[in-house]
């Protein structure tokens, strides 16, 4: 028998609604059927947060993380990695410094072998930029902690009914044209379809490559890259025997009857995977990093300070990544 | 008592879905509540077209727009303008020919108020540009005939869980850029916000302006045009009254509650406008022309010559594009 570690999960901003929201997924554990898991942050704090939007739950200092599992069933645990004082929605440098710290300890657990994957809380880059942090976001630091150049860290959002990948993020939509190589959409989409294959049990992934412009470009007549970039790189995928179709205009990619056609869609820009994402999964989007060595997902949304400690923030989405943590860590672990 | 006149429904190209949908529409007159109609183009091939998808309806040739109503209960009224051989899936010159005629009469007849409102069926552009026609598509071709400038016919799409008015529409995805102006922007949306008015019944219209940029560029880290570009246009909105929200992230506009905060959304492109409005109303999805002194709608599709007289296409959108301008004239003739 397999025994499944516990998933660690970094605090996230604690004037943000990470730490609430880690408590109400523990809440929830029951009903949910989420795998043990504990945080990484602070037991006031988070006892706190849970306060503040009415939970009286028990929370529970651990040393190790090899005590959360028998701690699991009958309280939150927490391992303690520093302290803050802390006003839900007013952030400081303070709070900031105590996220990194979760951060870095969550992910330096999860690479040593003591949780079996890396769940984070949701921290303002911003902030952290302030007090010396140089990555542009988490999904960059756990990839160069795990010796993976962040080229090679591919971000998806999964949700219940689509997968997502967008082959550029966080750029001006007049850069877009100029980052797509078809080299970058061939490295990404390889480095997706092993993850679909390793961490999600979908034997043979089936691609859509989406098209950059209107009507797939018709010919070059509303514009060339979809001609001269994505077709070749959908070639060089099929070439290497990888299922993908495309550049598909990505108006029509993304109704009921056409998701049933892929596994995932490969996307050329921030709000082309995005829009259709959340409008279809917008409270249980998913953030995986592909191509780590270690499992890392996030809720995909912000540290929504302006709703902190007001009971408003909903946890479905805190509970949808640590539930595909939860999964992926069993099939790498039945795999192993 | 106003009397409302029949809707004029041009043929399409006759080796598409048009007028076989057209039919499928008349078969469900009853069930979907729908206004009197009659379709300009040809008898004998809609009456074809019908029995290719299994429709065995009486189709009857009338002489001008003032039989339509008397027909309508009993029979599909169909004014012919000329004929063509033509086989389902295989367009032609003829063909192409055939389809102009009827856009050309139809949108004549609306004008002169023969009819009151204009649907029109799905053109091939490609076809239509090798027989002559010198416009971009049949947007252009109506707001022409208007006496409209291109530019002042606003393309909206709507459907029943969302409207969206993309400021550009057929360019490359590298040129949006440097297309929007603020000029471009205030005046398409205060276009929309007339005919909102005017032709949906809506007292004060809210629209949400989409950004351009991911995160609408974090203050310029991401991309300049929605600090120096939407912003101000949006200003100039409120300035004349409107109530216009934004540049708002456009992958958190299009989910239920956010969608219940405005009446239509402002995009900045095709695909922006497209992907949510195809997630949501993929089947219903209704093509609409504002700024124009007629009504005009069509169903948001093409010609699909790939499935023309399978039976597979489906009539919703040309039921809804017949249903909404019906309303919209409804609308104009207890307003005069």
């Amino acid at each position: 028998m397999t025994t499944i570690l516990p998933i660690a999960i970094s605090l996230g901003d604690p004037a943000g609604v990470g730490p609430e929201l880690i408590a109400a997924a523990w809440d929830r554990r029951e009903a949910e059927r989420l795998p043990p898991f504990f945080a990484v942050g602070n037991r006031d704090l988070i006892e706190a947060a849970a306060r503040s939007r009415g939970l009286t739950i028990p929370v529970v200092a651990i040393a190790a993380p090899d005590e959360a599992a028998a701690v699991f069933p009958h309280a939150l645990p927490v391992l303690d990695v520093g302290t803050a004082p802390c006003t839900p929605g007013q952030p400081d440098d303070a709070g900031a410094a105590l996220a990194l710290r979760a951060l870095e300890v969550a992910t330096s657990l999860v690479k040593q072998g003591a949780a079996a994957a890396l769940v984070t809380g949701p921290i303002a880059k911003s902030r952290l930029a302030r007090i010396g942090f140089t990555q542009p976001g988490q999904t960059e630091f756990v990839a160069e902690a795990c010796g993976i150049t962040p080229e090679n860290a591919v971000m998806m959002l999964a949700g219940p009914h689509l997968r997502v990948v967008p082959i550029t993020v966080h750029v001006a939509l007049r850069d877009v044209p100029f980052l797509l190589s078809a080299d970058l959409i061939r490295t990404r989409s390889m480095i997706a379809a092993a993850a679909l294959i390793r961490d999600f049990g979908i034997v043979h992934p089936r691609l859509a490559v989406a098209a950059l412009n209107p009507h797939a470009g018709e010919d070059g007549r509303m514009g060339t890259e979809d001609r001269d970039v994505i077709v070749p790189a959908v070639a060089a995928l099929q070439a290497a025997g990888i299922d993908a179709r495309g550049p598909l205009p990505a108006d029509t990619m993304f109704h009921s009857e056409a998701r049933a056609t892929y596994d995932a869609a490969i996307c050329m820009y921030h709000d082309q995977a995005l829009i259709p994402i959340k409008v279809l999964d917008f409270d249980e989007g998913v953030n995986v990093t592909l191509g780590l060595p270690i499992i890392r997902t996030s809720p995909d949304h912000g540290t929504a300070f302006a709703i902190a400690g007001t009971g408003a923030a909903r946890p479905g989405a805190t509970i949808a990544a640590i539930r595909m943590a939860g999964q992926c860590a069993a099939r790498r672990a039945g795999a192993a």
